[in-house]
């Protein structure tokens, strides 16, 4: 069976986030002013052949711990579809 | 009222995913055989300050459009939500 797992890796809360303070200050510039906070991180898609839901989320954990989050500075999030 | 904006900003389909490719090479190295595909794009996390969900909505869209995606390159989708 095929399958899609969406990770999202974002910088974990307790720490500073250089990209989304300048993003912020950007924004402001842009006469968005609404906006208070801005946290970037990345977003993954895997298309995994696997046997099972289950299958292909352990999959896609597996690979945000061997390669694709830094659990020291980051936190991940994965959810696993059909297709 | 407070927004969260989540945004995920990922390369069009047409397109070569230069990194998704070099991950994806990675992950077989580690044995993770089951992926076929990847592909790597942003996430981002608004903070919004806004009378109405649609404001805020309507804030976050004209976010990406004039500094979060390259429109030539990317896509993107908002979702927002209360607090």
């Amino acid at each position: 069976m095929k399958y899609t797992a969406h990770i999202k890796v974002m910088p974990l809360k307790e720490l500073l986030d250089p990209q989304g303070k300048a993003v912020n200050s950007s924004l402001h510039n842009l006469g968005l002013t609404g906006v208070n906070d801005v946290r970037i991180g990345k977003h993954i898609a895997l298309s995994i052949e696997a046997n099972s839901k289950e299958d292909a989320t352990q999959m896609a954990t597996e690979a945000c711990k061997k390669l694709l989050a830094n659990p020291v500075m980051e936190a991940f999030e994965v959810t696993v579809a059909e297709g």
